[in-house]
């Protein structure tokens, strides 16, 4: 058996992505090992005893909760950075509690069982789904229960015996109250800055270096949808730009609130059962054991019993999906085509688009970005809507405001990548259709105004419209200027900023 | 000063808007009054005196909620369909409760009041905004205020004497958690009856028509933004009229429980001090005085304590809008150009689009309306989060859930309407343009197939697509059909609808 | 190796969730195939070759947008019933397709694939996630690959040789631009019927007997969250029962629209492509294969542009969200305490809610359901936004649509199961407290009005209110009635209905 | 005539509302006028000549619009912010372009002419409905028009003559396009700074102010809504406080953005028909009249296309709602009695709760501030919404963005005054029922611990609730201790905090 694991494992350091690996190899093992061990030991909590399958970490309270709440399946189940982050807290709280008199030998085997939490490694032993206790205790015992037995083990004791107690031990100077909250805003903290900015930051310098290298493309504007004063491709572009700019600065703006660790409140914000100074000292060994500036929250109370900084947070990605949303929409207008669209834009071409039209580009990465847009939306409102109906003490919507923050920005931060290496990067200017549109376009008429006077300009364009001809051709036609003073007039690189 | 007033009522009658012209009416008579009279009078309720403008027909607790409530100003004032209701409603139950003893003269005075009030005569009379009382126990106490001075007027007593007394005579069998949803009720189905359904369906009648006028064009078809196959713009312009279709049927589809008075479940569902068989009489009466089949409700605790049948009529309301959303951007996109959009549409021209450049149509009646739509969206989540806050016997959202819808209803409908009579009645086609798009067009390609083969057909199409050339020219150019070997092949007539 | 495969077959066929099961076995099986694999298998699409792991049964496309799209990792491929009613889809496609001329022995290898992807054995071939191109193309190109491999296979024949063709054989007669809502809308059908109304009925049967159960226990009622008029606990579950049975109606109504197919219009609406009849046939097959009452759709174009009936059914989901919202509360309001609450409901202890104390049962079961019901309201505006945002022919926010509304159906019937089984069918009635506060409260002194009056009664109460006394001790010591007299007075039993 | 002009103008002076004042005597003159003038004059534009009620100022433009937008009546009004920050905003377009050359004299009577106008002096001059062209463009003509017409009438011309051209006088260097998005910026940094702001936080200094009342009042914690750990009740309003003080900081955190003027983009971004240097002193104009720290838009591009700044503007009030619906709540539910609720708090009586039941509050001030914040909860959806849906150069969702988010900084702002004002000022402890409560509740069980272990303090606890007794008498039936025992260990003044 133990060469079937070994397996798995080597398949899950080889692998790709090294959650979904460790994810794989967890069912391998807990599969193969199901299958064969005798099947189940007895834990126990306040409510009596439980049967838990004997290859699993967790303990009683986990096993209820399995029971408890059937809801969605194992897609709903608490997400990853959630688990890690509770590994990093119970690391830091066990350190911490050391210096407060934890015995050593303990709280050394909970640091290093938290590790490997933290590093993903016992992710299968964590089957609780969002759709449980609002507090997110159940969580909460559930990594009590899994660094416990884990840490037992690495004493050399055997699991569900409690030699490294999961409320005495490893919760010490702990609630579920002040736990979950605390790691929400490690998990969000650690996202945002890890993976979610420089993301952004990667599709704002891709979306910088088009607006640069269309910076001397003149093209007709569009206003209303409608054919209006030309602009350059690349001030175009400048403008989605600006946008993914502030947009990083927008949830960076929110850090600060995240930065603020509930830890050390305990039940309800008081801190009862705490020592004075626990709270600064565990948000310092947080901030040392991440590298990102975490601080004690400034009252605990309003930490526990509201998510406001989750409701703000969440908001700035609300505004982030609607810069993205007008950015992938005006990608896909710009790229329509190939001959019935604007097909100002050629986009790259990744899968097959039509089996037998050459240049039907979709543009599926659009596609993608915009529906994650949709659904960073709609979580927002989730979010806020969690956010506003806490009641007294605790906001009993902890579970469903973090899983949905950080869903969105999983998600947000994942199609901004993939938009950004598989579309933005590639695009091309379509200089030959950009050029013709502009040519053709009536707005140009403008140009003549200060030569042959509004009268006579008008009467260029009516007649182009109205004969579907060129200005130039109108212009001739009737007779009101040479060929050579159109094209001396008649210069959109005047057009595209003020004049001096 | 009487002639002033004369005046003003002539304006009001022979204004275009007669509610608009009732509420000018309104102020004109106040602010000379005010401007002239003494001043005020004295009200009281069980908090004790109160001075109220001599010339209002309010009372002591319409006075202290405008000294409560400052919140928004004059555009926050109760929906107008309210006030009106409230006119409905009390003449029904002064009208029933004649039959339960109630002194006739009384209830006849109380009956010629409240009709003055379903008429909108008194409308400066209810000068309370939506953002009091949750119950709208203000403003019904300001119906039953104004009702009991106006009747007292008709029988020649004063006003403030209470000779005909707010709660004892106009709110008899009755108590604000009753009557505000009955209001509620009464106000949303005429609006949705009278004037929202017959918009979507005038809407409907006019899409209907451009479907069959242009049954007969055939276009290029889009999806992903991208050329596609063909259809008629018939064929489109049928999609639309089936999305409007549907969406007369989805709002009709929530009446049945909009139809649903609370009436007679007084303050918490009980039907305490009300007689047996009240409920269904004044139902009754209801439905008689307004044609519409309201019915009791089945369950008066549901009517009082949650407010689900509006959050039910608000969400047909959103999917409406997005169905219009798509209509009014399709329409727009459609005749983007003149020249340098797509082009397949002419839009009426309202309004100078460009002083200089003809045939810059902008779409404004489209924006109007997805304007609209993106704020019944929004005032569906705002319904919502009302609809899911009650506490126990009583939901206390009513008025932001009454008048986010009431004002959902009238914005849909108008804008409906505006846009069925300023932009879709006359939205012509550009034969020319789509013609020329359809035949430049590479999807045509897939006819060559069974003649020529597929890899022959793609050559085709990658020569045109590469050389910018029409299938046609790339065609000949091959030398694989002659002209009119194409000519019979490539027939957009056969490619919209299944061979038999 | 086949032996662990089998064991881990045999696991599945054993374990409580054959979903859960099979999506077990078969990542087991393929990491342990995988592991002993030479590795990959060259599979090819118009784009060229590129290389598919061997044990995997879908080919070139799906490979190909793996790779593209590497948003949000396994937890975000595609829901399950999504792949199941591909299942069923292409099971009927082969089935009509044989009538049409399709070889009866591919069409019969076809269905027996298709049928094992309808039974969700083939779950693990089907990696892609919503979070790819916005028409679902690429899911049908992958059930189209493992059905074509897969029947293959069943003919004797090698994975990705084609001996059975994705396209001219699976897809045949289709588009994915009819494939993917056709699969919307069995699912969403499937899922609502299957589970969806059953746990609502379950849930309604269950407030239902409570209301029988309780139908003689008189309590306090409250509005605006303050003492009023009594009514029954009965009577205040009816309200609950009430607001559950129409939401089942309301889901129901949005029934018919979700029981039209797509299937028909391939890629824009009009049939190109198809024979006559098809549609109908295949609509006939599809309600066959489900037992549901399928039809085709009234209008093609429509059915593919927009998605106007999942935003309808959202919209009912959304409405039976704000009502569970809404009774949770109140259930874990009435039973908040044990001491300091209002206390009138005692609710079933799942869990440990406090280790010392006893009776702090936490209500668990309303945060989980009350958190499911803000993401449903969120989900609801995710799926707004997708469906206003379609464009032209094809609206292209088809998996964000189809995923959100299916884990709204999936999560919003399982917390209501949940919600059910574990707590409301647990509840009680606090008796004594009940009947405590009754008595205790003020508002029963509208009773002695007929007997004393008004200004007596008043003084009555407030002589209580002040003193801290109840009515009863406040009316004797101002020896305004007798304790007898008092008694006969003040009976709740008669104030919980309408007089005759 | 002329006096009664100047009877209605002094009314409104002496209003209390100057704005409602104005308007009311707007409509008082022109109701006058109109009823006694000859009734219309022509004006025109490039469409040919329309009629205009001779006493409106506005011209052709104007009244076109008026006749194409009818939807929604009076109520919707462009907001009265938008109208004044157009009068800043031409007033200051007026003084840069007399630096580049614009007529004195026409230039200073267009000054004159815009200062009535930011005065609200011509407000009844600007009927236009926020449904109109997505752009603002008619609202900026209005104003462009009214302000040609009153300044050509302050230099003795009259109306409609064009002496003062709305175009190339008044509109002088500008668009719509970049007019009214700065209008936007104007009118909401001066609503947040002027209203919005100061309310927030005298209700900020308010909840503080309570919080230090309240600081040695011990009461029982709630989480879940059940009974948990003790905290005084001035630490539980430290939340409150800790609430508003992040929303003060979250809505001017988005002010940096808000104070970039698009000014000088004119109609795409470019700045054509501008001179440079104007973008940049037109914004120093702006900042001067209105003190505010505006600058121009680093992007023109960005700030015409996309309203971000808005929707991050109304995600900040979003969350500022979130915080005040939490804190709303609270406080109705611990007001909640007087008999059988809560009753922790005495919230001013404010209104008549019920006639005869003494001390029944109805918590009318949490109503209206928990509606109001439902309301911007939805509007920040629509705004979302609009700001997603932008399309090329223009976002034409304006007018609906800009009078969603200036709604709710004015509801938001004013039910914050409210609720300061008639609640939390007046809100006092029942100091009575929350010791009373404190002493009933078990929770202080856990202080037992420490003396007589867990198990004897277990079975205290489960003895009191068993038998509804306190803990005192339970331990003391125990004989697990003596009173003077007991009191000297429960002490809830040590639970409150961490311990040294």
């Amino acid at each position: 058996m133990a060469m079937m694991i070994d397996a798995s494992r080597r398949l899950a350091t080889r692998s790709k992505s090294a959650s979904a690996a460790a994810a794989a190899a967890g069912l391998l093992r807990s599969a193969l090992i199901r299958s064969i061990s005798t099947g189940f030991r007895e834990e126990r909590d306040t409510f009596g005893p439980i049967l838990v399958p004997s290859d699993k970490l967790w303990g009683a309270q986990t096993q209820r909760s399995l029971q408890n709440f059937d809801i969605g399946g194992e897609r709903e189940q608490m997400p990853e950075p959630i688990i890690r982050a509770f590994g990093v807290l119970k690391k830091c709280a066990a350190k911490v509690n050391m210096e407060y008199g934890l015995d050593p030998s303990v709280g050394k085997a909970i640091m290093q069982a938290a590790e490997e939490v933290a590093e993903g490694k016992l992710n299968d032993h964590f089957p609780l789904v969002i759709w449980q206790t609002g507090s997110g205790t159940q969580s909460n015992m559930n990594a009590n229960e899994v660094i416990a037995n884990r840490a037992a083990e690495i004493l050399g004791h055997k699991c569900g015996g409690k030699f490294v107690h999961p409320n005495d031990h490893v919760n010490r100077s702990q609630s579920s109250n002040d736990t979950f909250p605390t790691v929400m805003h490690i998990a969000a903290a650690t996202e945002i800055n890890r993976k979610f900015i420089p993301s952004l930051k990667q599709l704002h310098d891709s979306l910088h270096s088009k607006s640069v290298e269309f910076k001397d493309i003149i093209k007709i504007g569009r206003t209303h949808t409608q054919d209006a004063t030309p602009l350059t491709l690349g001030q175009e572009f400048s403008g989605f730009t600006t946008q993914v700019k502030y947009g990083i600065d927008r949830i960076a703006g929110t850090l600060p609130r995240i930065y603020q660790l509930a830890q050390g409140g305990t039940a309800v914000g008081t801190g009862l059962n705490t020592k004075r100074g626990f709270d600064v000292k565990i948000a310092a060994a947080v901030a040392e054991e991440t590298n990102l500036p975490f601080v004690t929250a400034e009252n605990k109370f309003e930490a526990l019993a509201a998510h406001d900084a989750f409701v703000e947070a969440s908001g700035a990605l609300n505004t982030i999906s609607a810069s993205l949303m007008k950015i992938a929409n005006d990608i896909r207008l710009l790229g329509s085509g190939p001959r019935c669209g604007l097909g100002e834009l050629i986009l790259p071409e990744n899968e097959p688009g039509s089996s037998i039209m050459p240049g039907k580009v979709n543009p599926t990465q659009c596609e993608a970005l915009t529906m994650v847009c949709a659904q960073v939306i709609g979580n927002h409102v989730a979010i806020t809507v969690g956010g506003s109906n806490g009641h007294f003490e605790l906001n009993v919507y902890k579970p469903l405001i973090a899983s949905a923050l950080l869903r969105s920005v999983r998600l947000l931060g994942d199609a901004s990548s993939s938009f950004e290496k598989n579309c933005v990067r590639g695009i091309k200017a379509n200089h030959q259709r950009i050029s013709k549109l502009l040519q053709e376009s009536l707005m140009l008429v403008t140009s003549l105004n200060p030569k042959i006077g509004y009268d006579k300009a008008a009467a260029v364009a009516k007649k182009a419209h109205k004969e579907g001809t060129t200005l130039k051709e109108s212009a001739l036609n009737l007779g009101v200027l040479t060929e050579q003073e159109f094209h001396e007039l008649v210069v959109p690189e005047k057009m595209i900023g003020p004049s001096d």
